[in-house]
């Protein structure tokens, strides 16, 4: 188990660097109407855990991501009591392991999607991956959301024909705002304990994800990098955002359970938006 | 029952009603730098509870108030079995009936603090009155802080001599964001099961608190009501109001309790900042 857990967390690291360089291009590349800002640069931020581990945070605030943060984590120690009966395998035995890369992205233009990528390795008497990748356009596009989807269902494919369908409804249950009545955005895919008995099976699957992401935002942000956006256009982006607010402090389980367990309130939080409204 | 029901319901309409006059009458008096908008008025918005009952949600975005939220509601039926234990009294019998009025001000002025204020009778199997009164400055000021308390101090001697230093304590322990390790403001007044077996006693001490926040919060206004700010204080002012946002959703129980009952979305996040930023 040691060694798959090195193995994991290094690929998660590794990961979390080659995405932070792809981003920083596309910051770079960019020749819009915000050019008279610096291409943004990610500012790194080391962070331990009290009871074992830590992480490191990376934050870019740029011209083409208004805010993105990238936290690579590796912790471990002993859940709280009431924590044991929460995390499968930790019942009989609190000690865990935990390691995952977890990004989201919020674009300066309103006809970007934010983006938002996960996956972890974790570790009590039982071993699971978990992850997923989802989409939050203000204005969707139904040629963008059917490529976004294509291009999940073929990274599915690799681990199981009917993978595809069952973590994109996964993903669509989750994502969903209860007190709204609608969906965080257009839907993704969402997984979790993941373990068919074979590690290096779904470490794989976990890889094509991750790689996944570094190959289909991207694309959906070059599609559209360059265009301007008015300011109804923004304005209705920064409402959208008050929702996705809401779904990370209301609903969403990783951000619970983070805080409740005194996790890194910085790491956690990266992931709330620059600028939101609720007019 | 049902004579004291309705006092503190008509009264606390009617408060509403004073309340918004005299914030209508601020936006007039104002003579700042943003007399380009016009004074704001109350936009009012009737809701129906499915259950029984409904409210009223009077919203102003002006000059001075950037956005000001009163909601006034009468709400009656059963609780769900889910909430029978939550409530004192509710075990026994789901019966219950609830009113208040619920404020919360946002103003333009980074200067100005942002304000909160309620009050209720609540009825199951027992009866009682909730509230508090509690300021959120982003640039706290010695004086202002001190004048706040002291007229909060009056009115919970009006009630008894052991009140103020009680609720006041009541207010700092219940407006703490433990993951911030920060207070949301510089505290005030709360107070909840108040009854003392004497009704006409423990509403006069609510009308009290509702007359006192009409009062008090007018004379903090006028105070700076034409003071310009710097764009650098208008952003720390966002920031201070992100964490307002992460105590509302994360914490108040008022908030959790009236999503997870299916209450009015638009009334109980009427409550969230215009804008509010984590950069």
């Amino acid at each position: 188990m040691e060694i798959y857990k090195n193995k994991a967390s290094e690929w998660f690291k590794n990961l979390r660097n080659k995405i932070c360089n792809c981003f920083e291009e596309i910051e770079k590349n960019y020749s819009g109407n915000m050019t008279t800002l610096q291409p943004g640069k990610f500012q790194r931020k080391i962070w331990e855990r009290p009871g074992g581990g830590g992480g490191e945070i990376s934050i870019m605030r740029g011209r083409v991501f208004e805010k993105v943060g990238v936290n690579y984590s590796k912790v471990y120690g002993k859940l709280s009591p009431q924590f044991q009966n929460k995390i499968p395998g930790a019942a009989k035995d609190p000690t865990f392991w935990a390691s995952g890369i977890s990004i989201v992205a919020h674009m300066n233009s309103p006809h970007i999607p934010a983006a938002h990528m996960n996956t972890r390795f974790i570790s009590t008497t039982e071993n699971w991956f978990g992850g997923g990748i989802d989409l939050t356009p203000t204005f969707p596009e139904e040629k963008e959301t059917s490529f976004f989807h294509n291009e999940l269902k073929k990274i599915c494919n690799t681990y199981n024909a009917k993978s595809y369908e069952k973590y994109s409804k996964w993903c669509d249950d989750y994502f969903f705002l209860p007190h709204r009545k609608e969906p965080r955005g257009v839907g993704g895919i969402f997984f979790d304990q993941l373990n068919c008995g074979n590690w290096e099976k779904d470490f794989s699957f976990v890889k094509e994800v991750g790689k996944g992401f570094k190959n289909i935002f991207p694309k959906i942000i070059n599609n559209k990098l360059n265009n301007t956006w008015t300011d109804e256009e923004k304005r209705k982006q920064l409402i959208k955002r008050g929702r996705y607010v809401e779904f990370n402090l209301i609903h969403d389980r990783g951000t619970k359970f983070g805080l409740e367990t005194d996790g890194n309130t910085e790491a956690i939080l990266m992931s709330l938006p620059p600028h939101a409204s609720w007019p």
